[in-house]
């Protein structure tokens, strides 16, 4: 459940300017603030289970997002590599070559 | 014309997954084959007015999601920093610390 709920909160951040109003709402207090199904239903005086349900729409939707576009996907790969390179420079004589290989590996991603 | 071809291309690139076959046939032919509008029409069987009004909507669909998800601008972003970064590594003696700023931007932009 955990890594869904980080999956979520990822995808979540990389795709909400594609949701509905109503869609980012639940999904934000879902998820960034822990409310509970109950809470976010009697809070729109909705039915759980209508909340339950958009909610479910709105994460396949996320997913779908993330099989079209693979924005967390490349993120994840990118942040890789900077992590690399980073730990590359700090070594006090870099081997210029492996972090323009890394570079070039960063370019490709895009 | 040529620069919004350009940016066309490379809209239509970024964010092609989110269209539907027919918008990618007929965006694929009219940009990157560059058909004439009468030419798809003919292909299709269909007006060259329906061919130009659907590559109309096309645009600013495409436009939509890079207002919304800034995939191009955030690319040209990228792709300056990252050729900032290869020009340092070239340096004889280069300025780590310049690097290691120039990364910490490149990983600001996720």
């Amino acid at each position: 459940m955990l890594e869904k709920t980080t999956r979520m909160n990822y995808l979540y951040d990389f795709y909400q300017s594609l949701l509905t109003p109503k869609q980012r709402s639940y999904m934000s207090l879902y998820y960034l603030d822990d409310f509970s199904l109950g809470e976010i239903a009697e809070e729109y005086d909705v039915s759980r289970q209508a909340v339950y349900d958009n909610i479910k729409r709105t994460e396949a939707m996320l997913e779908e997002y993330e099989e079209k576009l693979l924005l967390f996907q490349k993120f994840h790969e990118r942040s890789k590599l900077l992590v690399k390179i980073k730990e590359m420079l700090k070594e006090d004589n870099p081997i210029n070559e492996t972090i323009i290989e890394t570079v070039a590996k960063l370019e490709k991603l895009d």
